[in-house]
């Protein structure tokens, strides 16, 4: 039971979002821009680091939803699986490793982002505007995973869920439902 | 030196705000309506939140900003060193002393506000709309923290620079610098 009273059909993010919606709107906004807006990371990529990071900080909602929108981004299940198991083990490319290792760091704590590691992901080819990106976005989901379990909020009562809500994130995006979405329910 | 090349007169949060900046507009407004905007919590009390969050994940930059933000507005700095000596035995209320307990759980793991702290957070007069913006807040300087950390920003040169930063949160919000403010520098 969430620890404020929260509309029983949001689930997770969802109810917190609408709880507050002046405050919901700039993180609509800033993660809009940066999981949707122009990058040399792909949207995959970029949900990803979303999911290492929701993995790393346990905040099932979160790693559920990302680990979905990566899903269906990349068309297959295993990467999203293979990078929570072990990530240099995993399928994905070694900027992307690096990366996801940063994310991770970012995700614990900043200071655990070590020159090493930055220097490994410059030498696979990463750019500042990447290294940037992958430290907010990981911050950015650090926010997500601190606010959807510091407040308790509930995980929806089918798994099926998490498919609408991937499909809603892939084609729509992060900003508020637009008319017709109302299935979108717990 | 920062991983990424930033302007080297602004430190901290400053050049990481200047350095992507579409993403930084979306910051600053939550950043604003959080701390600024209506609330039952006064801006002092919010940026206690914000000193205690970043004092836990030892950001040395967040801290002292914010610890410098709240001592400006107390009229006092013996406030914001006690809360980070000792919640318990500092001179706040207890409800506050109640939140700011909630707050550091968030910055370290939203998993570990337990019943027992929104509780005793209700017990002494917590609305649900304040343990919310507590628990966004400490997510939002979670999000302040490993950004600034995470992307190794550097420190000002000289501590005059807090105090002048503290004027202008304290003044002006955290909106992007009106005409005038060119001598907030490193």
């Amino acid at each position: 039971m969430p620890h404020i009273e929260l509309e029983s059909h949001l689930p997770g993010i969802t109810g917190l979002l609408e709880y507050r919606k002046d405050t919901g709107q700039p993180i609509r906004d800033l993660t809009q821009i940066l999981m949707r807006g122009e990058s040399t990371l792909t949207e995959a990529e970029r949900e990803l680091i979303a999911t290492i990071v929701s993995h790393g900080n346990q905040c099932r909602f979160c790693v559920t939803a990302h680990a979905a929108a990566a899903d269906l981004l990349l068309g297959e299940k295993t990467t999203t699986q293979a990078i929570r198991d072990d990530i240099e083990s995993a399928s994905v490319n070694e900027k992307m490793k690096a990366l996801l290792t940063i994310a991770v760091a970012v995700g614990r704590n900043g200071r655990l982002v070590s020159p090493e590691m930055v220097a490994r992901a410059k030498a696979e080819g990463a750019t500042d505007a990447e290294l940037h990106d992958t430290v907010l976005i990981a911050a950015l989901f650090s926010l997500y995973n601190r606010y959807v379990d510091g407040m308790a909020t509930t995980m929806p009562d089918n798994d099926a869920y998490f498919d609408t809500l991937a499909d809603r994130i892939v084609h729509h995006g992060y900003q508020r439902l637009p008319q017709g979405y109302d299935h979108l329910k717990k």
